[in-house]
């Protein structure tokens, strides 16, 4: 009795223990997280900073706070959680991007993303491998077999969407966005891709055989996903429309989104698939059809909550990022050989730069090649600020790293700890500098972009009507500020509808959605009038 | 090497594994939360049925397939877990009701509420403790100290204020709405500082040194948990007001509310306090000040986005204590005496119908000698569906009997096994029997509701104008409708203002209100014109 008695005891001032430290370390990621938000806010007005640097710095001093109050023993909260980040973060912050991009231009620019994501990602990851190999082999940093290269490669392939969001603006650089983030999404699916084919295929013996089934394995990758990520939009769709007619409920029709959002992603999940494309597509096709089938107040509702929801999610990362880098267990390894450890880092900085530009000015090229009209050839200019905004590392380098080279969050081998720290080094350098220096970079090369879209919401508000007023000219826009606009007036708008067969498939697309999809699944101008359910008040809404 | 390979194989693998358990058991949820909307939907004519009591028969329903899919072994997914309740779960629900809430009836009704909570709390645990002290001896269910009976007291005496919340209306039975459902919120305070009480305080030998300790524990937790609440409420208004002045963005606005909202929970955590005191008071504060400081877009977004999570997060409690109800684990112990388990379980269930008859009649006796006016006396037939829609015991009462009675969601002992399960069937038995019944029951009690507001968006809507046009008949609303309207057109409304005292607190409130809070942390009417936010399209708004 006094056993049982007492066993309860500690049983219960463990669980308290437990508890609330969890609980100091939750109200600290809070109260980061709003200083973050009101430090953004003051400090939008300048040109350099942006909320990300802003988070990672914040997690960064944090950190060194806690390495000083806990006498240099630990200084971060929460070890890095693959889990964390791929299941609750990174699902809102991509579905956010595929319900508040630019379709038309998105797809008009389809083959160009394609070609960036896959090809290009398989360049980057080929020339950062073997790279590696050649310089790493003279260094003394431990044991690297050739699935650890290969490893390295894929992890330093992988682009951070998340900072290109906020660095590259949707509507004073729309060409440049929609190919920079579109190339990430698709890089994202690439980097599963090839990372799972390195944990397993044999990669001992490459030969014809292994790299068709590679190829084959990308495609129904991709294929599948976004399959998937069209399906679940449409059954959303479906299910408001058909279901809730005339009983419009904004606290269910919100709920059903929000939850068929982040099913789309763990259906993809379930299946070995890329949830991040699911997701994506997810996110456009609600966009074009469930949007438009509830009242007026979930559209401001889902408008305006996924995109919170993603902007908390991107800050939170930031400072979690920021705050691990400091972690003092794996920095005790390279300590000892601090030459070591900048001198990898610095290579795997350079390699990146070169592999990247090894595919965005050849692509580049190759795109321009296909396409007739000269407002729609990416310039050079243009050429140079996508490889430039491609160069951040961010939170899926992190992931792929700690899963790679960690055990549960700890290192316990020197060629493990040294290439954990150069991926923080180099996901801190490229965020930080890189990521500083964009903004005014475009701001010399592009010298005038729109300024009317400075704070937040305006610029996450698709209501603008630039690309509805603008249909046909599109992704000319940039070109044309930059050529001097000695292009104005050219009737450019027929030529391209005549020479481009982007505009004829897009064309074709919209026949058949007006005859057959939107009177099925809904979608703008289909749904018709329910009592209690406000027509749009803004009538050249271009979300469509 | 080669045993450095195979350790992070096996790794990688254990952790794919174990990722995919959790992956399925995540899309069964969301998939099974999506089935309870829509069906919860389609059932919603019904006038028995609500949200909760489908979310509790599909939970049942999908734990007797895995049940028999995984050949008896488990019927769960997760095992409930105190941390996923009190921490995502119950913060949401809790805010959402102070954000939503008729202030007025709430704190018209202030003392009554106090009353029920506090003291109707103590005498409900002191007579189902010593209940089960008089039964439970006798029976054969294995070692309980006093301990374990004054747990069984605190346990059986804390109200389910989710569920109330589903099946009492606002708009249609403001005061039994505003005193049910404060009751409950007060109520958690007192079960907190009981149950706390109960595992610190020595309980051998009770005193008055002691009960005094007890009383002032109480009050200080209940002064300061609320105190918190206002202050983070305060916060969040003047951050907004000054800050974000001229420059307003919908996303950082909701975020911030979001995110404050949820610190100040936390904080009440950190602190030891009652944090659903705190998020309910910060609601309150949130809706009255904050609230009017934002943009449209925001006001829009977080009155639903709020009114969403909550409703998700319910769904979720209530799936949950369905699909954990079968857990073969626990009912296995009791499986030999089904006899002794379904004794206990009645014992249990008459003793919460004692303790609550106990102190609800004379409680209300109390509260109307205080009050002059008959209008604002509480009818017999109000005390009884007040006594019945607080018998539910939820998952409040789950999670204090796991903390109690089992070890990391196990149990070992018998009396244990019995107590949980025992647990489980009042909970199932009052939520569905006593759910199922009450909208019925107030249908034949109280003939005349309004039934202008049906639909969920409508009821937690609180832009109906009703308690607007209507401030000072307030509370009296059902007495008329009770007394078959004999006292309509007599000037209650003069009388009510010069007899109560209540009504003179609230106008010299009103008085400093505007003279010293609203223009500190802004509100109705407060907040000067900003271009960009557009204002309120319903004046007769009747957030106040």
């Amino acid at each position: 009795m006094e056993a049982y008695m007492s066993s309860i005891g500690s049983k219960l001032q463990m669980l308290t223990t437990s508890d609330h430290a969890s609980v100091v370390s939750m109200n600290l990621f809070v109260a980061l997280l709003c200083a973050c938000i009101v430090i953004g806010h003051l400090l939008e007005e300048t040109r350099w900073m942006n909320e990300s640097i802003i988070a990672l710095i914040i997690g960064l001093c944090t950190g060194v706070v806690i390495l000083l109050i806990s006498g240099g023993r630990s200084s971060h909260l929460l070890v890095f959680s693959e889990d964390l980040f791929f299941i609750y973060l990174l699902p809102p912050i991509i579905f956010n991007a595929g319900f508040q991009v630019k379709k038309k231009q998105f797809f008009r620019n389809f083959m160009t993303i394609m070609l960036f994501g896959a090809v290009g990602t398989l360049i980057s990851c080929s020339i950062i491998s073997l790279g590696a190999m050649q310089f790493f082999k003279k260094m003394d940093i431990g044991p690297l077999d050739i699935g650890d290269y290969l490893a390295i490669g894929a992890i330093f392939a992988a682009t951070d969407s998340v900072c290109t969001l906020q660095i590259l603006n949707q509507d004073e650089t729309p060409l440049l966005y929609s190919l920079v983030f579109g190339e990430g999404v698709v890089n994202d699916a690439t980097s599963v891709v090839l990372f799972n084919a390195i944990q397993n295929f044999d990669l001992t013996n490459i030969n014809a055989t292994i790299a068709w089934d590679f190829f084959r394995n990308f495609m129904y990758l991709f294929v599948s996903s976004t399959m998937l990520g069209v399906l679940t939009g449409l059954i959303s769709a479906y299910i408001i429309r058909k279901l809730y007619f005339g009983r419009h409920s904004t606290d269910r029709e919100v709920a059903l989104m929000m939850l068929m959002a982040y099913l789309s992603y763990m259906l993809a999940e379930l299946f070995y698939l890329s949830g991040i494309l699911t997701v994506f597509f997810c996110g456009i096709v609600m966009s074009h059809y469930t949007w438009h089938n509830v009242t007026e107040s979930s559209r401001v509702t889902t408008k305006h909550a996924f995109a919170t929801l993603s902007f908390v999610a991107e800050t939170f990362i930031f400072l979690y990022v920021g705050m691990d880098a400091l972690d003092i267990e794996k920095w005790r390894f390279v300590s000892d050989s601090p030459g070591t450890s900048v001198a990898v880092s610095s290579i795997l900085l350079c390699l990146v730069m070169v592999g990247r530009a090894a595919f965005v000015f050849p692509l580049s090229f190759l795109s321009n090649l296909a396409k007739k009209s000269p407002n729609e050839k990416i310039s050079f200019k243009q050429q140079f600020i996508i490889w430039w905004a491609g160069l951040m590392r961010g939170a899926v380098s992190m992931a792929l790293a700690y899963n790679r080279f960690t055990s549960a969050g700890h290192t316990h081998l020197r060629g493990n700890a040294i290439m954990i720290t150069s991926t923080i080094t180099v996901v801190l350098f490229s965020t930080v500098l890189f990521g500083l220096m964009t903004k005014p970079l475009i701001k010399i090369l592009l010298p005038h972009p729109k300024h009317q879209s400075r704070s937040m919401t305006i610029s996450s508000d698709p209501t603008t009507p630039k690309s509805f007023t603008l249909p046909l000219l599109g992704e000319a826009q940039d070109s044309l500020d930059d050529l001097g606009g000695q292009d104005i007036g050219r009737p450019s708008s027929i030529r391209a509808l005549l020479t481009t067969p982007t505009h004829t498939v897009h064309r074709y697309w919209r026949k058949f959605d007006n005859a057959f999809m939107r009177p099925l699944f809904g979608g703008r101008g289909f749904v018709p009038f329910v009592p209690g359910s406000p027509t749009e008040r803004n009538p050249q809404n271009q979300w469509q």
